[in-house]
């Protein structure tokens, strides 16, 4: 084959927030690399070249499986967080194997905007919703995004919509929402989903706190949901009762996220629930990133702004800890291409990137910037492209 | 030799106009080279970067020269265009077989600016002093790097000073300035310096003007030296008679560059001016750039902003086809690092340059910039050496 030794080029960019997608970015990067091998580099195969748009499990993360996996969104009917029906997407993989939701698809903070906060009473149901669809379609495997939710109620309404009822000191359902979890003191599971703990469920977080105290969920995300000191102070305290019940470690690391889900999701679900870990190297390996990489010869990351913490969790430096991991003997440049590059080259170093570069052609005001971030994604990536491939 | 593999870069940036001198930016763009190679990539030997300032023949030329060559300025006291002492700087190479001069220094524009302008009698003597000199000094070679001037005498002044006598009808020399050029009928050469015609001359113009007519030197640039329509009228046809007794075609291109003083010059010293070109190649080659790119495994060099008028002429496309020139058989990768980039991928690799990249981080205003250029200049050349000279 003329192509046997067609140096491999992934692109696996995170979304430049405000301005490209990441199936955007990735398709820019793409052309630009094209356009490297099309403009003089006479005698150079032309390079092979693998999008994988990236997500950090937060917001743009169902959009970007999407685009790696080639499928189209699904959608299903979902109550919001007080209860309102709205439409929600998903995705499952071409092969059926993998599903994916993102919390604030159906449970989000911005869909019950228009009304006056109910942090005590604002619920997961429509995540729970959206995660029955899931098993109901046969997947193996679901990837819960968590971040942007609206609600504190330790994944009770998701646990709800699984089949989990939710008992008090007389056997009777406690209401919806986390002030109520105070007062259960038995969760019934013999209703659960048949298919709820066979499948695996990743949980892509995007803080660490834990589920409790004054870094736990109530304090520190509460009050952006509404919640009064009060209102704190009472969904704490059901929140340490609720872990109680399901005999989780309320300190662990993560268990905070989107008003407490993982607590409730491993509580219940056990070792069914087989990680709760920083979105991008989850949505790394659902969207097939580390096979992907597998003899890359050059690898082009980016997202909107490079900084110290663009490190942990995140897609730059996830998709360089994995070019490395993937290719241990020959670990391909990294490059980031970005919007804008907050750190010295010995930090770009440190981040096991090999280089970092703006695409400001200049002085320039953002919007500007903006307006030419395509083009100009294409042409750092095909100058990168042409002077890390070329032949010597 | 341990470093007998050592990949050689050489480093050749103009200056970034209102932000560094050419010397500073090599400065910056070798430090950033040695950088990549003393923050994570090990196994590959330390490059040998040869630091050559570049300029076009225009401001910063001398200084450039002086950088390249490791000499110091030296000082000569020379009359201004309009006869006042003031103190001109020239420069002689270490091995005081080349030297430079820029007419600027002397005669140029600004150092009349106090007083109004008299455009028919402004002269160049003062550049003639500090020619002088040069040949005193015993130098070979001159570089004349003409622009900003505030004369259009045909280089009748620079002449005088190099021992011709310009004579009218009556044998009597003709008063100083190009006015005055319409009254010559014979140039008197007997006086001439003896070595004026044994070095050879080098004159580095800033444009590509004939000497007269509606593109000639007194109708394009007298205006900006406060000529009048009348005074333009009357240089013109001066420089057109000047150009007879002379028995120089006026219509060449280049002899209208620094109100004509590449016309006198050749005119009078013949096959001694073995050069008029636009000033970067000549300025490469003054400053030893071919002899140092002989070999060179990585080229950067860079300017304030990359455009389509940077090609001819300027710094970055003269250095790219040198680049080339020098290495037929494995031409190194040219990457320029500039303040802005105005160019697509495909316009900068029409130029020769392989790759461009702008030292912006992100959004910013051009004072910001200028802040952070020597930072930015270190970490964007460590980021391009280091992808560039990897080992794979």
């Amino acid at each position: 084959m003329t192509t046997a030794h067609a140096p491999l080029v992934v692109v696996a960019p995170d979304a430049f927030k405000g301005s490209l997608s990441a199936e955007e970015a990735a398709a820019a990067l793409a052309e630009g690399v094209a356009r490297a091998f099309s403009a003089g580099e006479a005698g150079s195969p032309i390079p092979e070249v693998r999008r994988v748009p990236m997500a950090d499990g937060g917001e743009g993360t169902l959009d970007a499986l999407l685009a790696a996996w080639g499928a189209g969104p699904r959608q299903a009917i979902a109550p919001d967080a007080i209860g309102r029906p709205r439409t929600a997407r998903y995705g499952v993989s071409a092969d059926g194997s993998l599903g994916v939701l993102e919390l604030a698809e159906a449970s989000g903070l911005p869909g019950v905007s228009d009304v006056a906060a109910r942090p005590r009473e604002a619920h997961t149901r429509g995540c729970g919703v959206v995660a029955v669809a899931l098993l109901e379609a046969g997947v193996e495997e679901i990837v819960v995004c968590l971040g942007g939710s609206a609600s504190t109620d330790g994944g009770a309404g998701f646990l709800r919509e699984l089949g989990v009822r939710l008992l008090d000191g007389d056997g009777r359902e406690v209401p919806e929402g986390g002030g109520a979890l105070a007062n259960v003191v038995r969760v019934d599971g013999r209703g659960l989903h048949p298919r709820a703990r066979q499948v695996r469920w990743r949980l892509a977080v995007d803080v660490a706190n834990p589920l409790v105290g004054p870094n736990g969920s109530a304090a520190v995300y509460g009050p952006q949901k509404g919640a009064t000191p009060e209102d704190v102070s009472v969904l704490d305290a059901a929140l340490a009762d609720w872990a109680r019940v399901i005999a989780i470690d309320p300190s662990t690391a993560g268990l905070g996220a989107a008003g407490g889900v993982p607590a409730g999701l491993l509580g219940v679900l056990g070792s069914s629930v087989v990680s709760i870990s920083p979105g991008a190297r989850l949505v790394a390996e659902a969207a097939g990133l580390p096979e992907a990489l597998a003899g890359a010869h050059l690898v082009l990351t980016g997202e909107g702004g490079l900084d110290a913490q663009s490190t942990q969790g995140k897609v730059v430096g996830t998709v360089a800890a994995l070019a490395a991991e993937t290719n241990p003997l020959s670990p391909p440049p990294v490059v980031a291409i970005v919007g804008r590059v907050d750190l010295s080259h010995a930090q770009v170093r440190h981040m096991g990137l090999h280089a970092a570069f703006s695409i400001a052609p200049g002085p320039i005001v953002l919007d500007d910037l903006v307006a030419i971030a395509t083009d100009r994604l294409r042409d750092v990536a095909a100058g990168v492209a042409g002077l890390s491939l070329r032949r010597r």
